[in-house]
Formats: structure tokens, sequence, C-alpha cells
């Protein structure tokens, strides 16, 4: 069996390659969506927490710079809940797909169906593709707990390799002209091979495409995750609570675990979050890693450089082909 | 580029498929490690906590049923360490191979050479492999906390998308001539040709064979098993402390998230352990799985019947073959 790298997510959105940008929140600015897209891919911006002046530059940024067709932009949904102007404002510019996760995405699907944009909604379980279906999504996302950033915790969550073949079971009883993406730990050639021999349709790359020379992230950030092995990430509420970002339950957050995060993951109680939030301000005061969070996931293994973003999409996508047989 | 499923791996076992049955404690019993060693697999019994009647009892059956020079034999270290009997017993029995896993395999290794026996150690993370080579392992098994029982948890542990590149990487650089099999969410076709894309050299199979005719799991806990998707198990402490089990940190446990375990999994205290172990016993008394564990992985969403082993293994390795481009 010939699997090709060429799929009907890549002829619907015009890519060379199937892979999509994740809307990294801060890191995915304008510069990398636009590298993502001439390179081929699909690139989102990170319209993240739904700030409206962070996302109507950089999403300008990556117009400008990449007239392709291949441009859209994510949003988390429950900070879509409290204010969704920048939404609103993106919807304007016509994008080519909406990307939402962490939350309910049905309040938002006239709208965005209206622009006439696709919507990517990216799941932590099986039982979340029935909302998103209803919301009209064109593509479901299956992120694994391995993925960089936000995630569904150990008691709710799930990993790539088990959700990705049963959401493709999924929707071919269920849905089958709905497109899979996977998403959590795909860095390289061999796991894009893998997810689409799991059965998705192509990957939402985050980690290996937020170390970087276009990413927003930190360089001392970066340069951790350079040194940094798959050991090294923790999933948990820490940074969040380091943050004071208000997630919902059941969602905790992939960074490196550093100093910081040893620390206090066992004993961060109420009466300590000022302790602990004080070390953590001066650690991003002071640029200092072993402090401040470097948000990348299990990848970080698979991390050994900070090329340019096409060059990333080229090796992966080109040892993706040669190890599933070409195109 | 081909990727065959004779493997290394298989060739040194002598197997017709690189696929190892996981030593399941109490239900990889003889039946069962037979059933895979005649179908061409690894088969290992589940010696688990090193009760020695159960050990020889299963042993036995198994080495009867199948004298093919595919048995073996697995142990949880840190139980050896209190009672290595099992273990020498089997030696005597000059089993193919033993797989030890949770814990620090150096002070058997003398013993395990002597006896003639191929040393499998399972890992969670890429840090342990230099141990388990001073111990002298010629496999070395990557699981990820996708798997059904035992494993590493959230702020330690990984999965098996990361964990096998990473782990493919570190050996190729530093010990070429150790294989490597991965374990965590392997259970049909698709899952067995993506750890081959992985650089996996086959795969340790926990849940999929647990769910057979053979295994001695109860039909109760198979049963629970068809019915669950993956959406519905968890990886926690719970089933640990209802069950008594003095596990060190860092491992916790994945089964079935079963009434029991939602009750009690957000507020099991020191002083609630009497009442939750009540109901546990009783649950376990009256055969009730809604309150007695069922221990399958996340791989519990790609289970949907319970045929033989032999089966089983027919149809992961016939479509694993099928996908990579055949034989
Ligand atoms: C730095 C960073 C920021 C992220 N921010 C968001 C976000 O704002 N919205 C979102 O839906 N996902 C976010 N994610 C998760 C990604 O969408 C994606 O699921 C993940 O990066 C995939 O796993 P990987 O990091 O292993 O590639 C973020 C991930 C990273 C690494
Ligand atoms: C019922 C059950 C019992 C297990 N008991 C053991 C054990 O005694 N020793 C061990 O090393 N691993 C044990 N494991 C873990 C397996 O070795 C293996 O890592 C796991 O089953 C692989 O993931 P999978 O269940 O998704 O196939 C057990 C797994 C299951 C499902």
């Amino acid at each position: 069996m010939h699997i090709p790298l060429n799929t009907r997510f890549s002829q619907r959105f015009g890519l060379a390659s199937p892979i999509a940008l994740a809307p990294m929140a801060l890191a995915a600015g304008g510069a990398l969506a636009a590298a993502c897209a001439r390179a081929g891919a699909l690139g989102l911006v990170g319209g993240g927490y739904g700030e409206l002046a962070w996302t109507q530059r950089e999403y300008a940024l990556a117009q400008q710079a990449a007239d392709t067709g291949r441009i859209g932009c994510g949003f988390i949904v429950w900070k879509l809940d409290q204010d969704a102007s920048a939404l609103d404002w993106v919807l304007e510019q016509k994008p080519r797909a909406i990307m939402l996760s962490f939350g309910d995405p049905r309040p938002y699907a006239r709208r965005i169906a209206a622009a006439g944009a696709e919507l990517l909604f990216q799941v932590q379980r099986v039982d979340q593709v029935p909302m998103a279906l209803e919301a009209g999504a064109s593509v479901i996302i299956g992120q694994g707990g391995e993925a960089g950033g936000h995630g569904m915790n150990a008691l709710h969550g799930r990993a790539t390799i088990t959700l990705v073949p049963e959401l493709a079971d999924w929707l071919a009883a269920n849905s089958p002209q709905t497109m899979l993406l996977a998403a959590g730990g795909i860095a390289d050639a061999r796991t894009l091979a893998a997810v689409r021999v799991l059965g998705a349709d192509g990957a939402l790359v985050g980690s290996r495409l937020w170390a970087t020379q276009e990413s927003l992230a930190p360089a001392g950030a970066k340069a951790q995750a350079v040194e940094t092995g798959g050991d090294g990430t923790a999933r948990s509420r820490v940074f969040d609570i380091l943050r004071r970002k208000d997630w919902p339950a059941p969602y905790d957050f992939r960074a490196i675990r550093n100093a910081l995060h040893r620390k206090w993951e066992s004993r961060l109680e109420a009466s300590s979050y000022d302790e602990a939030r004080a070390e953590y301000d001066a650690g991003v005061k002071a640029g200092d890693f072993t402090r401040a969070h470097a948000t990348v996931g299990e990848a970080a293994g698979l991390i050994h450089d900070l090329p340019p973003a096409a060059q990333v999409i080229e090796r992966m996508s080109a040892g993706a082909a040669e190890i599933l047989g070409g195109d």
C-alpha cells in the first residue's frame, strides 16, 4: 500500500505539504505564519487569548508577507467567550481558516461560515467530535498530551498514537468527508510519516516550528529547548498558576520542567502562590529560563537546531515522502 | 523506502511477527504465552509481582503447550528486590528471555546472563537506558503512558510517539546493536506499522492481547474493555491505593476509569482509604467492574472483540505488512 503525502487536506488548502502551523499564542506571529505559508504549509497565526492589537498586527503582517490564500488564525475558545473582538476582526480579513480549541465552538459557527473560512477544531478526546461537527468543522485535529502548551490532563487526555486511529475510525463511520489532522509530538520525518500511517490526513505542528528563526518565542527559551530532551518536559498546572492564567479544568500545560517547576510542582498551594509567583516574575524579567517557562512539548527530544521554518517543513515532508514510498 | 516487518528482533528470537506479548501480571498466563509463541510471537508469562506458585504453574504450562524456544517471563523489579525466588526458579527452566521493568535491573544481570536468557528491559524515559545497558539488556522497550497497567505519571512519563524515535536516535548513536521495541497503544495493524516507521524493531503488546480468549483476565473485565473507548481509561494512583499496592513514585496505573474511580479520584485521602477499599473489595467479590478495576490502556478504543490471541497477531502483522509495502 502506498501512502501519499499529497492528501485531501493538502489539496483542499492548496498545500505542498500536509502540515499546518499550530496557532501558538505569542510564538506563531505573522513572520512564522507567512514563512510556513510560503513554504507550502497552512500558516495559522496564534491569536491565542484573543488580544486584539497583537492579533491585528501579526495577522496583517502574515497577509502582507504571504499572499497565498494559506493564512488563517487560531483562538482559545473559553477566552473568545469573554471577548471575541479579535475573531471578528480576523473574519473581516477573509482568512482561509479559523482554528478553535479548548471550549465549545458552536456559538462561533455561524459567523465563521458566513466569512467563508473553514473551521478546524482541535479535540483532546473522541467524545468532543460531535460538538465540533455541529459547529461545521471540516477538519478535526486530534491533540495528544505529548503536545507542547495546553492540553488535557492525565485523567482526561489521550496520546496521539491511540487518539488518531480511533478518530479516523469514528470519522470513517460517522462523517467520512471530515478531514483529520494529528497534533502532539510530530516534529520530524518519522513522526509525520507515522501519523499518516495512523490515518491522519496531515499534521498540526507546534513545538518543532516554535523552535525556528521566525518564531517569536524568546531566544533563551528556544536555546533551552535545543538542550533539553523529551524527558525534560512535564504536563501540570504549575505554570498556569504562576502566570495567573485561569484555565478551566481539565486543561493543563506542558513546558520544560525547569528548576522553578521542580521546586513547586509537589507543594504549590494557595498559601504559597505569592512567593512562587514572585520568583517566576523575577525569572521572566531576567530572561532566566530556569525560572521563566519555555513552552515546548515532548518533541523537544527531536529538536536539535533552530533553522528557518521553511527548512523544517522541507525536511519533514521530503523525509516522510521517502519513508512512505515517495510521491 | 520499504520497511520490512521481518526485523533483527524477529530474527534474533525466531519469530514470524515482530511482536512480544507483554508479561501482564495475572493475565498473561501459560495459555496466552503459549498461544502467542505458537502464533510466531514472543510469549512472555506475566510473573509480575513474583508470586512463586503462580509463576511455576503458568510458566510450566507455557513450556508444555509451546515447545518453541519463544517462551520467557517478565517481572516487576522492585518486587524482585524483596523476593527473587520466582525469577531464580524460571532461570532454571532456561527461558529464552527475561523482561524486567520498574526498577534497577543491574543486581539481576549476572544470573540472567548465566542462564543464557536475553534481557529485555522496559523504560519509561530515555534517561533509564544507560542503566539497562549496564545490566546487559539486548532489547530496550520504550513504554509510553498510554499503556495499560503501570507506567510513569504525567510529571515523569513519556508518550510512545516521541519516546520511540528519541530512543532510536539514542541507541543509533550510543549502542547500535541494542534492539528497540515500542510499548503503549499498539493494538492494530496501523499502530504496529507506525512504530516500525518511528524506528522500533517491533512491539510489546499488552491490552490487545489481554482482550483475547486465552487471557486470564476476568470475563467481565474483558467485556467492559470491548464496550469502552480510549476516552474511558485514566492514569492515576487510585487503583493502587484501593488494592493496597505499595508502588514507588513516580509510577502510577492506567485502567478503565469506572464509577468507583470517578467517585474517589479527586478526594482520596488517607482518612478515606478504609471506606474506598471496602467498596472496591465488595466490587471484586461481586465481579462488578463498575467497582473492580479492568486493566486496559487507551488501546481500549481499538479493541472491539475477544478473539483467540493467534488471530490478533495475524491481523496485526498481516495488516501492518500491507501498510508498509508487504514483506
Ligand atoms: C508555544 C505553544 C503555544 C501554544 N498555544 C496554543 C494556542 O494558543 N491555541 C491552541 O489551540 N493551541 C496552542 N498550542 C498547542 C498547539 O495547537 C498544538 O496542539 C501543539 O503544539 C502540538 O504538539 P507539538 O507541540 O508536539 O507539535 C500551543 C503549543 C505551543 C508549543
Ligand atoms: C493487564 C496488564 C498488566 C500488566 N502487568 C505488567 C507487569 O506485571 N509487568 C510489566 O512490566 N508490565 C506490565 N504491564 C505493562 C505492559 O508491559 C506494557 O507496557 C503495556 O501493556 C503496553 O501497552 P498496551 O497495554 O497499550 O499494549 C501490564 C499491562 C496490562 C494491560
